[in-house]
């Protein structure tokens, strides 16, 4: 009997999840699907591998299964639908490890009484990360669950990288910079090798750029520092958050505006960057095909951004081997890449046209003395990786 | 009879104050002085431009003189002790701009209005930088005041590098990215085509490192982009000010740890950056001759976002020719040159330790690729020029 490793990641409104087949070396995508709409609408969806056979549920309007609901039913429907496979671990995308948590880790009630702790690092993201893991510790204990944190990999940044020039008694309990999309960094670290091995060993960034998006500089393969910071919200425009912003417009939004810490909590992570430089859309496809002046001035910025942390990132690694492109926007928005490019050309980026134009996976010419490349990342399968990792150790 | 142009910095609680001769074709400097604890126990001191001829006056303690006092005071002690010269222009640092003084100016009741408009963009340092012009309009009608701005220089950059990725409703107004230091900037660019024509012509970074700290790209003499933002706490980490934070921070020390928008303004620009950091001091002499391991690493973090900063502005320049040290820190401490030519190497700096060592003027060897520079800066002269300029051109 095949062994199936189910993968969750779950969202505010909505919980995504794969299954993976474990019986070879490398976990094998069998299935993906999702719930969305947890509180209003819900919608279950699931297709396999290839993507062409599909099966659905949806619930009434008005219906809240919510997190618990909706994570029963995907357990239910994995043992009924699947037979012949049995569900031998769960790994769940955790967005915050804090200092304690610096590789994957098994999950029992007392290491979720320590993640709840990290709650308030991450309000709008840990607890629906963890609703899922308290209803399985609850309706499958015998199945071991492993939380793999977006943090995790970036704690091999050097003291400096991490901090923030703010007194000790503020930055020792946990106030310095996390970082985040650890696990496609990861994953981008995992396949680099095989892709270019000299640019593996030596320095690299890397853009994930999707609606959340930051950049990452690697070290033979280690994370040596972040864009984003303590939260999700700094470093690069996103779809609705603002990236870096000086402090110093908080207070002044509070003093002079009169909000409170919602309503610019609302505004930075909600209603800026893309969507709120544009005033039209979060969606980078949207702007891309419009005239209007503010889209094309959110796309310009946006790019400018990116150019401004490249450099700074290739001050980290005290210069570049490689620029890599991940995420929705970077393995799919052409012009974004070549933008990025060219712009970077100081670098030693020189644009293979062609190659951007159809995906890479190498855009960058042969001659070019730093090499640009596509590499679509894989955060499902770094998760699969991990929890059968850690629980083939752990059973071993 | 000769002409006297008085530069005044007024601050919270002291007036900085020189006198130039505006008699040649360059102001030259005739005496310097202050008035200091404005509020508390004023001190009246002053020098000839040799420092070697002093005059000074106490008040008691616990006399407010006040702004208004101390110039008042000053205007008439050029009045009474400089028999043959005659005060033509007053030129004050003011430190914002706004969108709409991109430029020196003869400062009116009108334009002061305008200014005072500006204090919530600025309200630590402009109510000060007014208090002053708002005296000497009264007193002294017939001298022309003139307003030299920190942010004036800073109005050549694109947009984006001006740019926060916020909604339009909250940029329009002015929420934008002004840098300061921008008379000091300007001044080193003046000098610059002397020392290093081809830089000059080209693309410099300047390091404006004292208790306050920022940097700047130049190109051909104009600025490109700034460390500091809306506000003159981001960027470097400073003396006391955080420099960059992430702004989910900000919500956190509201939301966690209970502070207000003022508390949270006295940590990040009193209680943080270097004095933050090390427990001990904000007076980098001191944190350089410590043993002590937490004032290390407020040095250590000093030198590592000096360079992530200056891969920014490279950047921002698609490249680099030359670096320029200045300010208290960037003209003395040979060390932190020493190191963050070190860690510029990337660029193409090579450092020339002897020459460091003698505080430049070039620090870097003939062969370096990107020359480094030690100039000292002089902002006063810089607020004498302009002085003389506009209130020239307006009499002419």
């Amino acid at each position: 009997m095949a062994d199936i490793i189910l993968v969750v990641n779950a969202g505010s409104s909505s919980i995504k999840f794969c299954g993976f087949d474990a019986a070879g070396a490398e976990p094998r995508l069998l299935l993906k699907g999702q719930v969305e709409g947890l509180f209003t609408e819900p919608h279950f969806k699931v297709a396999n591998a290839a993507g062409d056979r599909s099966e659905e549920n949806r619930w009434p309007s008005g219906t809240e299964i919510g997190h618990a609901g909706a994570i029963r039913y995907i357990a239910d429907f994995l043992r009924d639908h699947r037979e012949g496979h049995s569900l031998v671990a769960v790994g769940h995308r955790v967005v915050h490890g804090g200092l304690e948590f610096g590789a994957p880790t098994v999950v029992d009630h007392a290491v979720l009484e320590r993640l709840g702790r990290l709650v308030p690092l991450a309000p709008l993201h840990q607890p629906h990360n963890l609703a899922p893991i308290r209803v399985l510790l609850e309706a499958r204990p015998d199945v071991p669950q492993v939380a793999c944190f977006d943090t995790a990999f970036h704690r091999s940044q050097p003291e400096a990288a991490q901090a923030f020039a703010l007194p000790q008694e503020i930055t020792a309990p946990g106030v310095r910079r996390y970082g985040f999309h650890g696990l496609s960094y990861e994953y981008i670290a995992s396949v680099l090798p095989r892709l270019a091995p000299e640019a593996a060993a030596g320095r690299t960034v890397v853009a994930h750029l999707g609606n959340g998006a930051s950049m990452c500089a690697l070290k033979g393969g280690r994370s040596m520092a972040s864009t984003m910071g303590f939260t999700a919200v700094d470093g690069l425009p996103m779809g609705t958050r603002c990236g870096s912003l000086d402090p110093g417009v908080i207070l002044y939004l509070i003093d002079e505006l009169g909000m409170n810490a919602r309503t610019v909590e609302d505004l930075i992570y909600k209603r800026s960057g893309l969507l709120g430089v544009s005033g039209l859309s979060s969606d980078m496809r949207v702007l891309l095909q419009s005239d209007d002046v503010r889209a094309r001035f959110a796309v310009e910025l946006f790019i400018y951004r990116i150019g401004r942390e490249l450099g700074s990132l290739a001050a980290a690694l005290e210069g570049l081997d490689a620029l890599v492109f991940t995420g929705g926007i970077g393995e799919h928005a052409t012009l974004i890449r070549d933008r990025v490019c060219r712009q970077a050309a100081w670098l030693g980026i020189e644009l293979d046209t062609a190659a951007n134009e159809v995906d890479g996976p190498r855009i960058s010419t042969e001659s070019s003395g730093v090499s640009a490349w596509v590499v679509p990342t894989n955060e499902e399968l770094m998760i699969a990786r991990h929890t059968f990792a850690v629980t083939s150790a752990g059973l071993a």
